[in-house]
């Protein structure tokens, strides 16, 4: 599947420093994905893409996901409104991640539980604090 | 493993609004961890931990993952020497992903290629563009 929507790196110097968009999905098939505010910087969410997912968000401009709980491709927002509109998207250097810079629709979160970030809980002295 | 090292969360609302931190580690026992400059907001990495990863981070200050290609636990910067300092520690709402706001040392910079951020190309047009 991966191999009919995207190409593979023929060595590390492409997958590294290569022009080519190359993503290594994982054995599950999937690659993480990390939504990022793109004027804040805020880091809003971690999700998973498919091949599908990662060639919709490209071509479409709003963030797909593959929701691993539901075993299904995703559009963020179809539901919430939280429709993620895609500013940028960038590769890692060993292309197994990529972080969109995104523009939150709707009413501007990204998470279930209400929060504007996934993120709403700090570390501290080993227990969670909300601190959203 | 992970039993030893993290508590397990009994329910959902335990997860998502608890104050017991109960990482939720994959299949593969890791979990996925995002590296923030904790000033610029820049997001500098992608990287996993193994429960003893995390455990280290958390007690040392200094980020350490587990490498999956060597398969085996990485204190951040110990041959580069950009070590990151952990000035902050997340989780979001499932609690299967982490995210560190940084503060990179030595040349400030945080991936093997050279650049100051992994995530130093990106998508246009479908190709990739070095714009670190």
């Amino acid at each position: 599947m991966s191999e009919a929507l995207f190409p593979t790196a023929p060595d590390e110097a492409a997958l590294e420093r290569g022009a080519v968009l190359a993503p290594r999905f994982g054995a599950d098939g999937l690659i993480c994905a990390i939504a990022q505010h793109h004027r804040t910087g805020e880091v809003l969410m971690v999700a998973w893409m498919s091949p599908q997912a990662l060639r919709l968000t490209l071509d479409t401009g709003e963030a797909h996901y593959f929701s691993r709980s539901r075993g299904e491709l995703w559009r963020k927002g179809e539901t919430s409104g939280q429709v993620q509109r895609v500013v940028e998207v960038r590769v890692d250097c060993d292309q197994d991640a990529v972080l969109l810079k995104v523009d939150p629709q709707g009413d501007g979160g990204a998470c279930h539980v209400g929060f504007r970030s996934c993120f709403y809980r700090v570390v501290e002295d080993g227990a969670l604090r909300e601190d959203p």
